[in-house]
């Protein structure tokens, strides 16, 4: 039984190699390669991807995988062993049901409506992009119809980023946010925050100076981390000790100093899954949620909190003195943390930034069951942007246009933005508990503690538990808006009662 | 038949796509990967390996490639159809002969090897090394014997590196060398060149502007190419489209200059490849010879030509007045091209260098046939480096430790370098009768008519035939040192009269 155990893991090994690899060939795509090299880099990405699909989707796994089931039953459950068998099962379950051709239909659809998406959206040509669109629905729908369960085809498009999430889950959240969200953001709107000094100028490589010295205060260490330019940023990793995150910058804003923590936060999550789950299926973030839930903490709860503001604000300073010589921790605390409604999601604040996902995960319920015709979608989100926002959207550009997602067939991935934030809370709520000390940590540029925490009861585990039941070993308790919407609540309680 | 050339063509280019994918782990391993990365991304590396090596040498390929046999036959040999089942025949005859787990030991002693010759050079202990480089050439020798031919085994240790060269042929050049060069290495002797203002110091944001500045010039850019900083310089095909050239930087040595032209030469020839050969095994230089003959003729010939030197120096002299200020382009001119016996082979000069290579292949030929004991190299090494260059060798780090070669078990590798400069001059002559204007072009800084002519008449052949009829194609004749002699003899009495 060890031999055929050793025997799967080794097999899973190379297929996570692989995987890794691809990677890489994204990373470097999008971060430095010759642009003229895209063409064949185009091929040798999807000869990885058949390849790793071909050996994992084989009889052979299945075979291993079958044999293997009384083995499993022998052991602990938490082990790593019985997880490595248990969640490989699952995932080559799901793998075999999905035809090699629809696969390389939906490479092949999200590769040619990319382009045409970049060309629509400059443009703001809907018109032009509805083509595209209209495939990537079908062959999205043709992928969900490979599952013959009973539950909405929703469910199974967000199977894919939030394993095992039902739509009724997400509605009963997204319910809550839609009845607190809205007085929120009239009361943010009724009491406007002057942030007029973020408009910088910002010369970019004081900029660099600045993140530099954030990602080394958080815990960013050039031994096993990379931090480069790119136009999308993401963070990457290829092993757990080779996490590769990423930026860019503009003259006019500091959003990449607050781009950078979200994405040392994704980076950390999987920097810090536990060493023996290398090569392993089990090495990486459980879901897009949880991920999320720890790119916003760095982001938000770190990030844009007072404590950490106090540490921060003396070296902002320092490094811009034109910019704040005459702004305080406290304006600066208030202009950062600003809630207005905006059109572009990616720029949306705290508070807001939940409608949008809301509108977009409306809309896809509806794409998947037909009950909308695509060309009705700017109509339609035109008329959600003034219903939940009160704003007007004049062009396609900076509405229905404005994501990447739906030209690559990522529909149902949008929701885990707000569950993200959802769970961050949940997770922050217990840290609190548990760590009261940490403002003053904070205030001293003290990360270590957090980061071990949050090894130490989340990033650890990588896949080996369900996302549902990392969310629980987390924050000790499941999915819950409760504490998400009381943080709001009292962040547009703080920054009204400043203002006033 | 098409259907089945089509299939064949497919499968190649998935092993390409796996080789390429290779180049690129090793490029980002040593250009740019976080250290700790680094057991991790030997995985990787040997994933994809042993994938390309068990797909190419698959029983479906060798059914394709027999039943193409007929279809091959009606073809015109020169046709790139023709060419890739011709050479993919007879790559996959001999990759058959290796047994997968002998690939594997090759592999892994190489690995192990590696640090432990870093450690001994860095201490200059041989002994420490010698079980090493015993299991390297032990292993080498079970190679060769995979291949039951009668030549004796220094053939194939050749042929992994210039396809079809056998010794005796090294043998009649390298004799030939060995007649020559003792003259001219006194007459340079006796004829001592200043370069006293080579020693620097050149600050490195200097160097870098001045590489950038000559690389553009040759025909580098941005589009298809990469320049990075690296330990070990080298060029890296991905594609093409996509080369990356490499070099380092030391402040009392303008060496990075030159080194970057050698790189240069080598991406130059794969990038001029013909593009309808991307994504197959012709899409590459042919061997390793004609290889270093297009950089050593970057390096050398166009790059410490007086006319081109005219071009460049005024701009040396712009990057670093101090250090040139008081220099004539016939002085610099003189030093770049120095002749002097030293104890390093990559530090060597253009004459002295071919007396390092040499040395070795007679000392591999022993190794290999078992007429040394391995432990006697030390001594070996220092007669030859007396016999051969006059001077003494006071540490193994500054001998026989001094290469990375032989720990990977890359024996057969060090007379291809001396080949190259044989090449290069059997080309540079016929492209100096066919092209009686390029000291003008140079003096101007022109290189296009260049380019063009080894791209016609070399680079765009790629892998479709023999290097010896490559060779033939480019220079007009087979191998022949008289072009390469008559170059030395020139550069030495140029020089010694300058001195006199």
């Amino acid at each position: 039984m060890n031999a055929k155990f050793q025997e799967l893991k080794h097999r899973l090994a190379e297929i996570v190699d692989l995987r890794m690899i691809s990677s890489l060939l994204d990373w470097d795509l999008q971060a430095l390669m010759p642009p003229a090299g895209t063409p064949v880099r185009a091929e040798q990405a999807a000869t990885v991807q058949r390849i790793a699909h071909e050996r994992f989707t084989s009889a052979e796994i299945g075979r291993l995988l079958e044999e293997l089931q009384p083995y499993e039953e022998g052991l602990d459950p938490e082990s790593d062993e019985a997880s490595l068998i248990r969640v490989a099962h699952r995932d080559w379950e799901k793998a075999r049901k999905v035809p090699v051709e629809l696969e390389g239909e939906m490479a092949q659809a999200a590769a040619t409506a990319l382009p045409a998406w970049v060309e629509a959206r400059r443009n703001s040509d809907f018109a032009a992009f509805l083509p595209y669109l209209q495939r990537a629905v079908d062959v999205r729908c043709r992928y969900i119809a490979c599952f013959d369960g009973d539950g909405p085809a929703y469910d199974y498009a967000l199977d894919d980023y939030e394993e095992g999430m039902k739509t009724h889950e997400v509605d009963a959240v997204f319910d809550e946010l839609k009845r607190e969200l809205p007085a929120l953001i009239a009361e943010a709107r009724a009491n406007p925050v002057d942030d007029s000094f973020l408009a910088g100028p910002f010369p970019i490589d004081k900029q660099r100076e600045l993140n530099a010295v954030v990602l080394r205060q958080f815990g960013w260490s050039p031994d096993s981390w990379r931090f480069d330019e790119i136009v999308h940023p993401a963070a990457y990793h290829l092993a757990t000790t080779d996490i590769r995150i990423t930026t860019r910058y503009a003259e006019d804003s500091l959003e990449s100093l607050f781009s950078t923590m979200h994405e040392f936060g994704h980076g950390l999550y999987e920097r810090q899954v536990d060493a023996a789950l290398e090569r392993t299926p089990l090495a990486g973030g459980v879901s897009l949620g949880l991920h999320e839930s720890q790119s916003r903490m760095w982001e938000n709860l770190v990030g844009r909190s007072l404590p950490f503001l106090r540490w921060l604000f003396p070296r902002v300073q320092e490094v811009f003195p034109e910019q704040f010589g005459s702004v305080d921790v406290d304006e600066f605390y208030r202009a950062v943390n600003k809630i207005q409604p905006s059109l572009i999601r990616v720029d949306a604040d705290q508070v807001t930034y939940n409608m949008h996902v809301i509108l977009r995960f409306e809309l896809e319920q509806e794409m998947l069951d037909g009950s909308i015709a695509l060309r009705e979608l700017p109509d339609a989100w035109g008329a959600k942007m003034q219903e939940y926002l009160g704003i007007d959207v004049p062009e396609d550009r900076l509405g229905v246009l404005q994501d990447m997602h739906w030209s690559g067939g990522a529909i149902g991935y949008f929701p885990t933005y707000s569950l993200g934030n959802v769970m961050s809370l949940q997770i922050w709520e217990r840290i609190r508990e548990e760590l009261p000390d940490l403002d003053s940590q904070f205030e001293d540029g003290e990360f270590g503690v957090l980061r071990d925490w949050l090894r130490e009861n989340l990033h650890r585990y990588g896949r080996k538990f369900t996302p549902q039941e990392t969310l629980v070993r987390a924050a000790g308790a499941p999915l819950d808006p409760g504490p998400y919407i009381r943080y709001l609540k009292q962040k547009v309680a703080e920054l009204a009662g400043a203002a006033a």
